[in-house]
């Protein structure tokens, strides 16, 4: 059996994280990446610099991974996140050729998230896909508050299978249903899981768990149960938690794939090389990092 | 569906922290637990305390709980670990009615942990038991290394069996078994436990693990889904990883708690009460433990 994971750490961790990379780092961290044998990645997001500030220069960090890095790999998936048609217009100019479009499950966090609400969310998002097929570029999706809420709390099955297919309607590749704040539990996740699946096909579900409250891999296995074949994890688990100051974000790259490489689940990354990134990341930001992997030694 | 705690933090937990607690200190954690509902646990151990200086005074320990603190609970089980017939002697003389007794799934972890073989720890074991029944004291079970060994490295299931068997011959009226360094994976654990299952009855079987590779919480998932109903746990995560400077040992209670509630399943415990405990244990002892539920608001 085989996995394929797509490392967020680049995006979605290091925007929340209070150490600031430059564009330099920020390449080298993707080199590192791509070294353990990463393919499908986030390096960036072309979002207002004003408001994601880590994310700035994504533009001229695409262009320099194009000319010098990408190209010594085979087979490289450069996922760039898009927010609205400003966004999409520097993705096209910097000559990217994969986006992620995403949307919430519930209202409250889509007004807090990107000050607009589910309807008007998918107004933009309409506008961005058009743009991406003018432009033969491919589009991953997100649905964020899957599990639960930082604002509404409980979120209902059927309201999350409502977002997400109008989302699947617009024609993306993959789409990642994400715990946002690390609430979800096993039985939780069986059971939207198989209602998902009925919805949409396998290959196309992505499964995006925070480790806030332990359960990360507990819930990585509960869909593996049910037969999902895709994960998103964050190298070192890169991130924290926005809603809670000193707790896990994103679950850990490493773990995820030490507890599937033990279990006899093929990954095709590099155990020892991703710790090594992780353990470089964790003296250069002079903090541990969440990882389990990166404080043991390895057998 | 209700699952069997038991909490190990004031033993399994303390003997393994750098922290000294006094016997006051200890008194007032194991308080703090049966507060929060706490039935069964491990208040001490009945060892050398050249070798184990944490649990030194175990014996006034015991006294002073069963004098002040047990009578003002029902139904509480205290169980104190014994290695040997003078541990054991100490506690008969102190009123004890419940010791655990231990043993080793690998010779080398036996000769590091006990300095004798396997074998000599049975006949070490059998004057304990023959001393327990005498004294109607009631005995737990524990084994160790049972998915991995830190001096052997994998350990085969047989070899598991076999011992496991001739522990459950003493009489035990449970069976822990421990993944001592945190090495164990769901797939393992679903095999080993159908075929202890086929060898001990179900509700003797008590699944012991630590969160070294962030594993522990799919670990209990993959022993739940097997149907086992018994798990030791460590308020907070007490403990630490004797083997690795700065990793996880024992999985925190609350998080265990957290998860079997969030999935409907009844543990008896008080999770907010739980949290507060960790809490304040991190406070006097001026450092985070490794509990995720303590570094959140509750909801």
């Amino acid at each position: 059996m085989k996995v394929k994971i797509t490392e967020v750490g680049p995006r979605d961790g290091l925007q929340n994280e209070k150490s600031v990379f430059s564009i330099a780092q920020r390449k080298t961290l993707i080199n590192d990446l791509l070294k353990a044998g990463v393919k499908h990645l986030e390096p960036g997001a072309f979002v207002s610099p004003v408001w994601v500030p880590r994310m700035a220069g994504s533009d001229k960090l695409h262009k320099q991974l194009s000319k010098s890095v990408f190209s010594k790999y085979k087979n490289i998936r450069a996922t760039y996140l898009v927010p609205n048609a400003i966004g999409m217009q520097t993705a096209i100019d910097s000559g990217v050729k994969d986006v992620a479009i995403f949307a919430s499950s519930t209202e409250a966090f889509a007004q807090r998230n990107t000050n607009c609400s589910i309807k008007e969310s998918f107004e933009r998002m309409t506008e961005v896909v058009n743009m991406a097929k003018q432009n033969k570029i491919k589009v991953r999706g997100y649905l964020s508050t899957v599990f639960g809420c930082p604002y509404e709390g409980k979120v209902s099955e059927s309201k999350v299978l409502k977002v997400a297919e109008k989302m699947f309607d617009f024609g993306v590749y993959e789409l990642s249903f994400g715990d946002t704040i690390g609430v979800a539990n096993p039985k939780q996740v069986r059971s939207l899981t198989k209602k998902i699946q009925a919805l949409i096909p396998n290959e196309k579900i992505v499964m995006h768990f925070h480790d806030t409250r332990g359960m990360a891999l507990a819930n990585i296995l509960a869909s593996l149960d049910c037969g999902v074949k895709n994960f998103d994890s964050s190298i070192g688990g890169l991130g924290g938690c926005p809603y809670a100051e000193g707790a896990t974000g994103n679950v850990a790259t490493e773990d995820v794939v030490n507890m599937l490489h033990q279990m006899g689940v093929k990954t095709g990354l590099d155990l020892e090389q991703l710790v090594k990134t992780t353990r470089k990341l964790e003296k250069s930001m002079g903090r541990a990092l969440p990882s389990k992997l990166s404080k043991i030694k390895l057998s």
